[in-house]
């Protein structure tokens, strides 16, 4: 099973896709898409459409995971945040691709042991986990753990079920 | 010049086209774009977004006008206003149509004449504005009134450049 695992946002959507076996996971590629800050908010959204379009075509995964939204201290940051994060979805559900969504301490304690674990803590888990792998940068990383975390979610889900 | 306003919102995203000559406006077209509010998330955006594309590649607007978002009282309610919007301006971003963005004061004031204006007032407005349009729907008439606004907005831009 092929999952995509998305940390959306305006200036720096980052994405990792796994391949999940059983329990086994192994990377298969991971980024980071960057916005131009100076243009017009639809250009920059149809720019962040395009390339999660181009990794799900390269890619193909049949799952997807997703960090959650919510409000923080800054409204404006909050809602350019929301629209990247909408157009991240819309991108998914074109390509009938259901998402899981996940709170990020949810992921942090999913993959280090601890919601409140660091950025750091994160990636080095990341690297733990999937032997190899070069990661593009913070976002990416958080992306990755997002789909890892979606990996143990459908494991367990499968278990159960 | 063909005018698309636009008022997005997740469950309902009203849309308004009309046709700008100078000062002279007319109807073209108006309608409310609902999604299903079980269906997932994701594909409620992938819904909006190809009713949007179906709006534009049936009216060929050259401008648009958008209602802005601001974070309100009910968190939750503004982040899925927002993710739609997202959508909203996407779309405008990928057929190469610049957005103005207006806040709801402005339409009103624009529109009526003062800020405070109740959704009744400008309906009746947009009826006295664009003779024998009928109205979708509140959301409809809306974005009625951002196209108007943004008519208004560029022939005061053209007058003064």
């Amino acid at each position: 099973m092929i999952i995509l695992g998305l940390d959306p946002s305006l200036s720096s959507t980052g994405w990792g896709v796994i391949r999940a076996e059983g329990n086994r996971l192994a990377h298969v590629a991971n980024g980071q898409i960057k916005t131009r800050p100076n243009a017009p908010m639809p250009e920059r959204l149809a720019a962040l459409a395009g390339a999660i379009e181009a990794v799900v075509s390269e890619h193909r995964p049949t799952a997807a995971g997703a960090e959650e939204v919510f409000v923080n201290q800054n409204p404006a940051s909050t809602l350019k945040l929301a629209q990247a994060r909408g157009v991240v979805l819309m991108c998914m559900g074109r390509a009938g691709i259901a998402v899981g969504e996940y709170a990020p301490t949810l992921v942090k304690k999913a993959v280090v042991g601890t919601g409140g674990a660091s950025k750091d803590q994160v990636h080095a888990m990341v690297k733990i986990l999937l032997p190899g792998v070069r990661i593009a940068g913070e976002d990416a990383s958080d992306a990755l753990a997002v789909a890892i975390t979606h990996a143990h979610h459908l494991a367990s889900a499968r278990r159960l079920g």
